[in-house]
């Protein structure tokens, strides 16, 4: 378990793959569903079959579902979620056209950094990490900069909001401004709409409320935005043929050229990439999974933990960070007590209970765990082992905790959702 | 098998993966190896936790071995083969910068366009596909455009081409131009040796000699590449620190900024993307299995089964594509005969035998099949089974072929492999 220097092992075969098990409860990875796990090692198949077409079409057909969307062109972008997000900015975006970020959170800065890297005139309005914006804020903003795109993400796992996107879609369509949504972290987990709420464009990850690995991004477009994006289209000079033709707003990736990946996931099945087949896999899988529960099932169930993890710390006697009533489902954010070492004590809860938590970024290093209840791991018994370890682990670092506080506040929670339940069914 | 149409199944969930038996004997994707298979099912990890960045730190040792270099920077970029291509050619070219592209193939053209998006000036010199260039016209080009990239194909599948590349290291540190070399292709089934050929950069994908699934990219990095790199560095906004600023050569992509990925991967382990651990399990595993082998007996093994479909394609009267003395080991190409079918063929071929057969691109769309013998699938029984398949599907198409003809010229070969090894063995 000690990790190896390079240096160290320059001749020897590597030992085989065993890593300890991990309860993964913090803001993502998390555990894979055993059936994704299964999923990934299914033999590969050639990428013109027509079982592997089959399996892609199925694929843009299961995240329809999961985006609530009709758009056509809902599909994979080969890589981690960041992938998917680079490749929807730089093909929505001309270089010099205005974006707007509302930044609330590590990822809003990322998306800047991103939109600016692709030549993009970035405008950015911020508000404090724990707190979401107003959407009317949004729509001022996006009325005073009359950007090109709107981008905004929807829960930043940095900071554990859920920002409302519901209503900032009118003012896009009235202004021609194109919405798009980094839901990486939130999609699964959290209602999502994308139809019902005009969004352009939005892209994700599997290794959060989808619970799959990370390495493919599951992303839909809207007519409009892929009006935008084929505007922009050049085929491959190797693959041209008569009427193909060079094109002045050409994107400035070819691997994130998404007007070439329509094509490719398209009836024309001009060949870009290989598609990551395995990872195609787990995709497929993860949103079988998911649909096989039901999406309001699911962010139900992580409306039900994710309420559970946050009155167990409570009931610990930790606080939790930031406007609870814009916290995502899947994070709850705990301030560290004074006294208690952050490291130590995550070190702690891996060595000797096999479960992770989160550290934080930027202004909240040092200040916050983030714990996660998220795709497989949004259960019951993962939410009580959580608690009862931290409580465990606290009292070992000299913090002050309620015994027993935190697993009974959850239990707590349970009880009255299935009272709740029951009254339901009585009426 | 059929593919669905989107639109025919959008609230039923999907029948379980179940792809037929195929035997992949394309320009690639190829079956995988079981043991890669198995890799890929094995249970995530945290990104931080010190088994996985132990796993990362294996991963580059790995494959230290397979570029054969000591370069610290051996990494994966999350992404198909694509993906480390255009991350070498973004960072090691800042715009306006001369790239020199010797063209062979459709790779060659991939490799310029690519350069091209990325605001380099591209100077390109071409060969008929089927030639390689004598590696003098290369040094004569590079004293001509004094490029700050000299980006070469290694083996292009589009052709089943091998450049020779050993011997431009020189002139590319007399010069100081960057040695760019995409091994997508060539990687593990023929000779490559990074620091030997004085290769400043190179990368890979799996799913060819490798024998894993598409998905991510093995890439190596010279102290020189590096050092240009990280000139570019930029840590990004949402997680600077004192002494972290701005950078006016910053590269043009946040995805692709190997600097960061460097960072990410290296002792201060700065977050970037999250690591796709399924896939690094699969490439960690890839790896494992060929160093098993041996670099030097996986080359062989390549070369012999090779020699032996393309002695066995011409035992069936066929014609084999290219000149000979630079093809691949691993693919050959095959004249396809007048009066047959280019798709009926690999029609049958599938439908009938489950064998994968590959088309072509460009100038050779319709003339040329591509048959593959890598990885995994460069394997006696292989080899056999598709040339047998492949003379009863062209007797059935109306061609005319030497009845046993194939099998029996691939026998001679593995029979005249045996004989040499025993007379080496008895000297």
């Amino acid at each position: 378990m000690t990790p190896m220097t390079p240096m160290a092992i320059p001749n020897s075969p590597p030992s085989p793959l065993d890593p300890p098990p991990r309860l993964l409860m913090g803001p993502g990875p998390v555990n894979a569903h055993p059936r994704v796990l299964r999923a990934l090692s299914t033999p590969l198949i050639g990428q013109y079959d027509p079982v592997m077409t089959g399996y892609m079409s199925e694929t843009s057909a299961l995240y329809r579902q999961v985006f609530d969307t009709g758009n056509e062109q809902t599909l994979l972008v080969d890589g981690t979620a960041r992938a998917g997000i680079e490749a929807a900015l730089v093909c929505l975006l001309v270089p010099g056209e205005r974006v707007l970020v509302p930044i609330f959170g590590r990822f809003g800065h990322l998306l800047a950094e991103i939109a600016s890297r692709a030549g993009a005139e970035v405008h950015t309005i911020e508000t404090p990490w724990g707190t979401v914006f107003d959407p009317e804020a949004v729509v001022a903003a996006v009325r005073r900069v009359r950007p090109r795109v709107l981008a905004m993400v929807h829960g930043d796992t940095s900071t554990t909001m859920l920002q409302p996107l519901d209503g900032l879609g009118e003012i896009c369509a009235e202004l021609d401004v194109l919405l798009y949504a980094d839901v990486t972290a939130s999609l699964g987990g959290n209602h999502f709409a994308a139809d019902a709420w005009g969004i352009d464009a939005a892209t994700a990850g599997l290794q959060k409320c989808l619970g799959g690995p990370s390495g493919t991004a599951p992303a839909t477009f809207s007519p409009r935005a892929v009006a935008a994006i084929t505007a922009r289209r050049q085929v491959e000079a190797g693959l041209r043929e008569d009427g193909d033709e060079e094109n002045a707003l050409r994107i400035g990736s070819n691997y994130f050229d998404l007007a070439m990946v329509f094509d490719y996931w398209g009836p024309r099945r001009l060949n870009h990439h290989t598609e990551a087949t395995s990872a195609l896999y787990a995709a497929r899988e993860c949103a079988a999974v998911l649909l096989d529960e039901g999406m309001k099932e699911a962010v139900e169930r992580h409306r039900l933990h994710g309420c559970a993890m946050a009155a167990g710390v409570r009931g610990l006697g930790l606080e939790v960070f930031g406007d609870q009533e814009h916290r995502m489902n899947n994070v709850v954010g705990v301030l560290i007590p004074d006294g208690v070492g952050d490291a130590a004590v995550r070190a702690a809860l891996l060595a000797d209970y096999g479960i992770e938590i989160g550290t934080s970024f930027g202004p909240l290093r040092g200040r916050i765990w983030r714990i996660g209840t998220m795709g497989y791991n949004a259960r019951k018994d993962a939410v009580l082992t959580t608690l009862a370890a931290l409580e465990q682990v606290l009292r070992g670092a000299g913090a002050k905790v309620v015994a027993g506080g935190g697993v009974s506040a959850a239990h707590e929670v349970y009880q009255d959702d299935q009272d709740g339940a029951r009254q339901g069914a009585a009426l």
